[in-house]
């Protein structure tokens, strides 16, 4: 532990992995001399909590930078609880790999210095992606990109001065803007994606469209397919944007259009960069160059599913990286194996997540992937708290292994239990019949006696081994906005009478047939052979045991509807009857 | 699927484990002939859910007994909507396995009938151990084994004919029924446990106290390590329960001291039989008879950390092994391969939770098992909902395998998200490395950035590779409570002077030393070097911190508290100061 005495560590980047990294290798090395390096004033804040400052839900932005026990991350802090030197206001310029040497300027007064290491660490992090169009410089517009920025909105919207915003991007930071400024402010907020849903290549169509009507419900206006082509302005004032569709009118203007690494400084230094620009580093965090470490935001990273690198600016794997690069630069030789890129987001009253691969994205990587849609209790039916969840396992058709898996329910804790769960799982290589058989805690106020996994495991393993034929909520949509394109179908409804009368008033008898779930066996020769026939039910549990009996009874024409009537309530449909 | 044209499959055992494999096997065979037996009217209930039909979150027991959309589960609705027959109020009385018939009786009229199968299965459950002392027979005890029992206790209290309850058992369902009995109803109630803690073998010392604190703190009278000698009563009717150290008096008495698996007719078939008398079964749900099967209760499985057979009557491993055994049943190769024994509980306004092995029980298999305690906040520190959390790691030090994981936390799904990953983790055999880099989804309202299950496995780092030296909290509470027995110790408080001032003032400035966290680097000459020093803070992190600094100094005789004091709340000291 001790064995490199009065050691110089420099750490360049005071957010997340930066300090996590110096605290860690401090502990480890107290001889050593640690110093960390910013350019900003504010270092060592939460930036995950940017929105909840910005809605208020955070009163103080130094609540961002304190510790639990209240303390201010400030340089003082780290001097003497923590014995790490900081030097804010400080930017890095070059490194001298030769030399081990950091030339640096402070940023009021410009004068230089050079800093020797001994090791050095890059946690440079990442900076939003500035949309190309006219109208970025404008005044209004602005990056979550640190906490300057965080500080002049707030300040504006709670000082009365924002009556319409524009969010520009659909991924977690674009949403958690719209909610904060939605919520608490009632600022009346667009928010608009250029892909055709939100949370692209992070959750499938179901998951983001249930978000996107919830974000509805609760006054968002949400553009999916629409992109910025042009800030709008008065006077070197934003007034509105204009989009590929439309014109907007507003007082602020949110760019979370993605963010992307910052490694110029690595990259001038002669470290081997990634194609998007990402500085490489091995599983004990050390770049190309074994005296510089690098993580955090400016780092890529392996998948543990596809196996290939990605990039996963996330604040908690930052620190999990910083813990590990402490490590190494102490002479311990942990290791950081990558990660399956878990996500989980509240968006008002409920929540979003996924871990490993969603199918669009499973599919792009060339496996044979398919989906377990399922929308079960999320816990004993009987118990008062209970709810609908969602959830929808990835997985590969040939060799049965869990892929990913996505959930989306009411807000609290049970998505990312699953998540969180599955996380564990799926980094492992485990297949369907690991996820059937996995150990969730039970007791009636926590799940069900089956589990929502296990449920979804269930169906995975009925479609996998090919007893479930199914149609997605996709394409059912698609059949009940336009019959006449689609295949001569007719709907078997099989709830209660009271839940299917108003469907047979709407669409006639012809086309949406009423049997209850529990007369099917009694009264299947009613059933037509010539047409293919929906099953519809709330869960789709229902339809696949109605979808067995039909088959062993020679109708094999009966595909389920995935996720039955609970999704596409959750997605919101013009068509649905009163 | 279908190769097994209209086999005759008998089920024993019309709750969970049975209809679970009733339903999956004649889903895979629809041509098969499936029928339960069952001796009870009420089949295919939720037993879990029993205190909370007694408390009154259930209002009716057909709600125990109802599918998720609301239909009850009776010999109607198993016919007609499964497909599978069932004959309750009749009793199995013996199995011919040569013959491979089944002898049974109808309940009520007496009359025999033999019922023969191809395949069997046995999912006879388990009945609950009712302790050999005078007075069972009264009046008024009962035990918690079927819905009739439930049905009966929340009739009388109810009807107001119940003003005090005693426990006798303070496992789960005791600990449940003693919540259901207060919280709502206000009945006095006294819960006792024979051994000297709650929950004994599924939770440690710290878990078991904070527990036993929150159901005193809610109305509930707990004696340990006390058991029950005598049911008193008057004219048939219970009057009170004579105990090793007192006599209460209590109109209803619940004896919840364990279950036991139900195995008669599988020992009088000759099947293989555990020693405590559970049902051998191999990975497929088979016994030692192939054509016969066993899931539930009456069965033992395989503890898949120390790789032993074990009892786990759980409702849902039940209705796991149910769907395995149904698959097997229809020729599909499924397996189970065991459990982890994960736990969860809701206890009025808390909630407790655990997987693997506990302390206890490690120590007892003979791994070289140590604890990592750890009271992290359960999300962002700064996010509005924050709450502190508790958990304990219990791991092995010479293959640094995790072994367990106990949670306990604010009633509400953030504890199982910990206890499932960690199940699902423990179960693969990962080490203390595998759980520090674990991926836990984050965003400030879910979770920390560093996740308080990566958090417990940091410390069981440092405690594993001998950085970290502690104090354990059942230790420093016998120091406190015996100042004149122990060694002579000193407390280094590191918390804000605020709160160290009244312990100072308590025990004297000898023996508490107020040291801020961030001071001490600069004033550590001021501390003893030939007395103990116990380090304390909140959570145990700025001790170990401060215990790293100290030993770089030379000062190598500190233990840190761990979990600090806010564990030791939880657990409530007399000595406290106001």
């Amino acid at each position: 532990m001790r064995k490199n005495m009065g050691e110089k560590i420099v750490i360049i980047g005071g957010v997340a992995a930066g300090p996590k990294a110096a605290c860690r290798v401090k502990r480890l090395m107290q001889d050593a001399e640690v110093t960390i390096i910013d350019e900003d004033s504010l270092i060592s804040y939460g930036g995950c909590g940017i929105p909840y400052y910005v809605s208020g839900d955070v009163s103080d932005e130094s609540e961002l930078r304190s510790t639990s026990f209240h303390m201010v991350r400030n340089e003082t802090f780290f001097k003497d609880a923590k014995g790490v030197n900081t030097l804010t206001r400080t930017r890095a310029l070059t490194i001298d790999r030769k030399q081990k040497v950091v030339q640096v300027e402070h940023v009021e007064t410009g004068a230089k210095q050079n800093i020797a290491y001994d090791k050095l660490m890059l946690a440079t992090g990442s900076r939003p992606f500035v949309l190309p169009i006219p109208g970025v410089e404008l005044d209004g517009l602005f990056t979550i990109s640190n906490l300057h920025k965080a500080i002049e909105i707030k300040k504006r919207i709670a000082g009365g001065k924002v009556a319409r915003a524009m969010v520009i991007g659909g991924g977690a930071i674009g949403v958690e803007m719209a909610e904060a400024l939605t919520d608490l402010w009632g600022v009346e907020t667009t928010l608009i994606e250029f892909m055709n849903q939100l949370l692209p290549r992070i959750v499938d169509f179901p998951f983001a469209a249930m978000l996107a009507k919830h974000l509805r419900d609760k006054g968002v206006t949400v553009h999916l397919g629409e992109g910025a082509a042009e800030i709008l302005g008065q006077e070197g004032k934003v007034t509105g944007v204009r989009t590929s569709a439309r014109t907007v009118d507003a007082d602020l203007v949110i760019m979370a259009a993605g963010v992307r690494p910052r490694s110029e400084l690595a990259r001038d230094a002669g470290l081997q960069l990634s194609p998007m620009g990402a500085i490489v580093v091995n599983e004990r965090m050390q770049t190309s160059d074994p005296f510089i470490y690098a993580a955090g935001d400016c780092i890529e990273i392996r998948h543990l599913v596809s196996g290939k690198k990605f990039y996963a600016p996330l604040g908690s794997l930052a620190n999990k990286e910083g813990r590990v690069a402490g490590d190494n630069m102490a002479g311990i030789p942990s290791i950081f194996k990558g990660a399956v890129g878990s996500f989980i987001m509240k968006a008002f009253d409920v929540c979003i997540g996924a871990t490993g691969l969603s199918h669009d994205v499973a599919l792009a990587e060339g496996y044979d992937a398919d989906v377990a849609l399922t929308a079960p209790s999320d816990r004993a039916h009987f118990f008062p708290t209970v709810d609908t969840v969602v959830f929808q396992m990835v997985f590969d058709r040939r060799t049965r292994r869990v892929l990913g898996l996505q959930g989306f329910g009411p807000m609290g804790d049970g998505i990312s239990a699953r998540i969180d769960a599955a996380a564990a799982l799926v980094s492992m290589g485990a297949t369907i019949d690991d996820f059937g058989t996995l150990e969730m805690a039970y007791a009636p106020p926590f799940s069900a006696a089956i589990d929502s996994i296990n449920a979804a495991a269930y169906v995975a393993d009925n479609i996998c081994d090919g007893r479930l034929r199914k149609l997605s909520v996709a394409s059912f949509l698609q059949w009940m906005t336009d019959f006449a394109m689609q295949p001569d179908w007719v709907a078997l409804d099989i709830r209660h009478p009271k839940e299917v009368g108003p469907f047979v008033e709407k669409f006639g008898g012809e086309r949406w047939l009423g049997i209850p779930y529990n007369e099917v066996r009694a009264r299947y020769h009613e059933l037509p052979s010539d047409k293919v026939m929906i099953v519809l039910c709330d869960a789709g549990t229902r339809s696949f045991e109605i979808q067995s009996f039909l088959d062993s009874v020679g109708l094999r024409n009966s595909l389920v509807l995935s996720g039955g009537f609970n999704v596409v309530r959750k997605i919101g449909v013009a068509w649905y009857p009163e």
